[in-house]
């Protein structure tokens, strides 16, 4: 069979996205380096890295000064600022937008706090100003974003809505990805806060060696994201984790004994009142310390009837709990090992607060890169939706 | 570079697995056939196809008189009866031994009764003599068999041991793969039994169309096999869809309410207590009705509980009590539809107690596929461990 132009035209593009993934991850390369990474010859590398450096998809790093005798090989990198990212979590009590280049490193991150009772137009209202800033003090316009992942919380539909259940009020009729589809043409999708941040978990976080996850998002509310082979488990109808719904789970009402505690100052808000808990048990006071232990035998049914059901390798406890996990986790241990067969282990989240917007970062780039694989590597712009 | 021999003998090999692949699961095929299937040219799967029959994995099928005129075209035909495998169900009150042809279909099925009580040694010895009984009234010997996969209930470590927990007096102390493997040199593997009714589900039974699947094996104890993106999830050690463990989810205590219910016969054994129950609310006594509402309604805990994390497309409610569906599907529905965000489809299984030794077959014939992947084409014999 002769080969067409379009044959030609169409391994070029495939010899161009293995270099492409060659360049990436790595520090900057000679052509030698990338024709032993790619299997393709030196002279052809030579010419798709050439060809990539005119369409802008890498750059040349220029040889310093060193020590070496002659010339030093040119060396060239993935052009990781060829395009951007962002990853917005909406959530009860903040907003915060992260600013990512291709390669995943963080440009920007801005976060303002949000009024629990806000109505939806308010909150998004309140998105498109962070989204403003972020891009402002970046010097960016949203033609310059290749992709947009929200995190809300609840579980989300194909649609991006969370019909079923939100906490947010209203939320459940709102439209985030048609709101930010206002703006940006790029591709916008929408995913339930807790299984970004299991997805920030592996990425960046304390599972980076699993492959097989329960991730609670531990709060005022308590909610779970799983990985299983290595797969975001997002559920038949996108609502997979919701097991914290169930009543006899027990995850409704654990958080109630972090609400109060002898001792407590009258004026701690609500938000306060756990953190004081945390902290005089960390200060060895008995009240706090049963409070405590009250939450975690009560958090350790929920998170059972995930270790026995899924049988993970690693349970991950994130949240804005997690700051305390030194108080909570080797209770939890304790009550787990009481309902379990097999034991997880068992590790605090050390991302913080920002694993939500963190794990959207890292959609996004998910979906970039599926947009390269399936559309090919035309000069760097935003791919449209 | 040059192709050497070994490149050339692998790619013969790659091409017969390829027309392998093109007779199996379709009705006897011309050669013309298997090269657009296969994408060979036409003398190449010719002289490919004589060399399988020649080596016994293909054989001709004759032509029939025909009212085609002129000479039909000789067609091929994948020899399934080339080897056989064997799915053994060891479980607490029977034997059952299924002998399979390549392609799944069933050649023999032997039950015999075991008692609830008997040590390991004794029933490994029943199962001992219900092979014998298969393998003869076949005709066959050990040599003859491929691969075994064997049922047993509790979770199966990576030894093929249940020793976390098994209501088998001393079963967690026993290895039915070694003792197996002193009269087949044949792969030997060990798998729960709920996991493999799952299988057999998605294989012949009822969720065929589904890939992400939660089963019940519902009898005098519950138990959970679960199929998620069309694969089954085995869990980290083994211990995946243990669930039932665990006392809040009330799967431990559910069946109690069909033990007892006033009209019941005083001579009712265990064993028929329930069935006895089921036919009296089918034939609409007030008393059994309440005893299957309870029943359902703690059965639904632990069913939500699932379906609240994974989110699947079907729940499949199979094992002995599966015979009762027709009373309990309504009831588990309208508990369900309390606790869940979003429902699954509700189906009962139709394999009956048949679903363990089914899905073990599968599971057998899935180790013969891929040693046939890994190790090629040799004249169809036995593999080895």
């Amino acid at each position: 069979m002769a080969t067409t132009g379009t044959d030609m035209s169409r391994m070029r593009e495939m010899n161009q996205l293995s270099i492409v993934g060659a360049l990436r991850g790595n520090p900057p390369s000679t052509v030698t380096e990338l024709a032993s990474r790619s299997g393709l010859s030196r002279p052809a590398v030579d010419v798709l890295v050439q060809s990539l450096v005119a369409d802008g998809w890498a750059e040349v790093e220029e040889p310093g000064a060193s020590s070496v005798v002659g010339r030093p090989a040119r060396r060239y990198r993935f052009r990781a600022t060829a395009g951007h990212v962002l990853g917005i979590d909406i959530g009860v009590h903040k907003i915060l937008v992260i600013l990512s280049d291709l390669e995943g490193n963080l440009v920007r991150t801005v976060r303002h706090p949000a009024a629990p009772e806000a109505a939806p137009a308010e909150r998004l209202a309140a998105v498109d100003r962070v989204v403003d800033e972020v891009l402002a003090s970046a010097g960016m316009a949203a033609g310059d974003i290749w992709a947009v992942t929200v995190g809300v919380t609840g579980p989300v539909d194909r649609s991006g809505r969370t019909s079923l259940s939100s906490p947010l009020p209203g939320w459940s009729e709102a439209d985030p990805a048609a709101h930010l589809g206002t703006r940006f043409s790029c591709p916008v999708q929408v995913e339930n806060d807790c299984k970004l941040a299991a997805v920030a978990e592996r990425w960046r976080g304390v599972a980076q060696d699993a492959d097989d996850i329960v991730y609670l998002l531990a709060g005022l509310r308590t909610g779970a994201g799983l990985i299983l082979d290595g797969t975001l488990r997002r559920g038949h109808g996108g609502a997979a984790g919701e097991i914290g719904a169930l009543k006899a789970v027990r995850w409704l009402t654990a958080p109630d004994h972090l609400q109060s505690c002898p001792g407590m100052p009258a004026t701690a808000a609500e938000g306060e009142a756990a953190a004081w808990v945390f902290q005089a048990a960390r200060d060895g006071d008995r009240d706090a310390r049963t409070a405590v232990r009250r939450y975690t035998r009560d958090l350790a049914v929920g998170v059972a009837a995930l270790v026995l059901a899924l049988d993970p390798q690693v349970v991950v406890y994130g949240g804005g709990f997690s700051r305390s996990a030194d108080v909570v986790l080797g209770p939890l241990h304790r009550e787990l090992t009481k309902h379990c067969l097999r034991m997880p282990e068992l590790r605090a989240s050390t991302l913080g607060d920002e694993s939500v917007a963190l794990g959207a970062v890292r959609l996004a780039l998910d979906e970039v890169d599926s947009r390269l694989l399936s559309d090919g590597l035309a000069a760097p712009t935003a791919p449209r939706r």
